[in-house]
């Protein structure tokens, strides 16, 4: 349809009936056809909401007024609307629609709301925790393509909480980043540093999407893990976790985030040779794994392939412009 | 559905597929049955508009950072989650649904974020507005019940712009409450009261809510209207407004609020001696509206039953708890 010719009809009268297919009409003047589509769909499925539960007044007031607390208690480095997200299961959602993953690549999951972009950069071997009070983790990483062929110079951002389970943004008294770095992959592909053990630990439950979770009876705990993000030009963006395996909230992650293949069983050094060539004593616990990035390439196609498989499946006519479907009005 | 039997199974390898169940299965702990319909309903729309427009990863984060900024504007004096809300055509639906309207009776409208809680009360024929640029307004207003009898006591609260089309709490020197105030009906249903003509005027954009209106290339503006609100215990609580008629905006009201009837007329004062009875020159413009309040129980009645019906329609069994459908599990 060509936006210049839709012609909007008087707007009188909207009732529970026609509300919707006028807003969307009037909404349809946008030149975008990709933001039209997304209105659409966002103004269908917000009336179909209220239709539904035949929301009251009172109730779209409470839903407004936590939104508004949501927003207000956002700052720098506190996104509540992010955690918001993860814990309605839409954060996983968008990644699993995003970044399909082929087999055997490493799976991606929720980011959280504590990535942060002050993050220093580590050489190989540096300590990204400064917490004495952690259980020191040697982790020795590789990153390959899907074929096995080592990939060199990958940014790999790292983060994870202290030992009391609060990421360093969490601390009023922060002066500088700590628990987390970026490092770059050598020509091996490999990049290892220390760190600490991570904890389980409750997702910031003082605000409005912690008394959401209290009044719907849900734990606000992640089972112990350490963040990963990856990134290198012609390689799709990876944002991933590694989890402790046998933590107790390993099957209750109140964000969604586990997966089979992203949780890991840590060693201890025991080799003293090996021990001495990482700079660390004996008995220090050990986690080794090798990570799979996806190349744009495979991704795009990929994702091309599940969205119109996907959305066939639902009936929807639609073609694949810029990686992302509009209708198809041909 | 007892919640003391809900048993969650291990949730982990969530994806594309199953994300939507689980999220609703671990929230169907809630001991509340109305909410825990409410969040079943909400997390599958939010999930099915993800996965119909397969939203991307840069489009969720941009949704999300437009919310945190609509929050992030929210003052005690503006209310952008409900201006989102009003162009989204979400307010009206939601009126419509909670405060139905039998024939004859005078029908709702969207609220606006312009309500404050701190109108003076004003006496019979005072004056609301103290711009000076205004034209001058007398308002013979009378508020009945469906079957025609006058209703005493009614607080009713009227509010409306300047002659700029701004709201007392649009300027940034207000002091006290103008434009506005709350008056009660006399023994013969009579409330009158000396106004400015109204203007139309542009809802707030230079927020997050006016960008989104700019790229759907949408105009701001609200016919010109003046709000009112009625209360009484025993009658469903109205808000309304009265649109003149032949303004340019008539049938394009950013926020869909304009009914036929409740566009009307002006006239103005023509006999001297109605112009001495209530204190204004010859030639002041003149509105005389009579209102039709609907009893609680008559509200209630027509909302369980269109509830019903809506619920039927659609395919859903449900039953109706405290005038709220919740499903029937029976």
């Amino acid at each position: 349809m060509d936006p210049a010719s839709v012609t909007i009809p008087p707007l009188k009268d909207l009732s529970i009936e026609n509300i919707t297919e006028n807003t969307i009409l009037i909404n349809s003047q946008c030149p975008d056809a990709r933001m039209k589509y997304v209105m659409e769909r966002l103004v269908t499925h917000l009336h179909d909401f209220a239709r539904e539960t035949r929301l009251s007044t009172q109730e779209w007031m409470t839903g407004l007024l936590f939104l508004t607390e949501v927003g207000k208690i956002c700052t720098d480095v506190r996104q509540e609307f992010i955690l918001l997200s993860d814990v309605l299961g839409l954060s996983l959602l968008i990644d699993a629609i995003d970044h399909p993953k082929p087999k055997g690549s490493t799976e991606g999951t929720v980011l959280g709301p504590f990535h942060t972009h002050d993050a220093e950069h580590l050489d190989a071997g540096a300590n990204l925790s400064h917490d004495p009070e952690g259980d020191p983790l040697l982790c020795i990483c590789n990153v390959k393509d899907t074929t096995g062929k080592p990939i060199e110079g990958v940014k790999v951002d790292i983060w994870e909480t202290d030992s009391t389970g609060h990421y360093d943004v969490q601390h009023a008294n922060r002066t500088k980043p700590d628990g987390r770095g970026v490092m770059h992959s050598d020509a091996e592909g490999n990049f290892w540093f220390k760190a600490i053990l991570p904890v389980p630990y409750p997702i910031p439950h003082d605000g409005p999407v912690g008394k959401m979770l209290k009044l719907l009876k849900r734990h606000p705990y992640r089972p112990a893990h350490m963040h990963f993000m990856f990134e290198k030009s012609g390689y799709d963006h990876l944002i991933s976790s590694l989890f402790l395996r046998g933590d107790p909230f390993e099957s209750s992650d109140a964000v969604f985030g586990v997966k089979s293949s992203l949780v890991v069983d840590t060693t201890t050094v025991t080799d003293p040779e090996m021990a001495a060539k990482y700079g660390v004593p004996v008995g220090t616990a050990l986690l080794v794994h090798n990570f799979v990035l996806v190349s744009d390439k495979e991704t795009s196609d990929l994702r091309d392939r599940n969205s119109t498989e996907a959305l066939a499946k639902l009936g929807r006519k639609v073609k694949i412009v810029n990686g992302l479907p509009i209708p198809d009005l041909d």
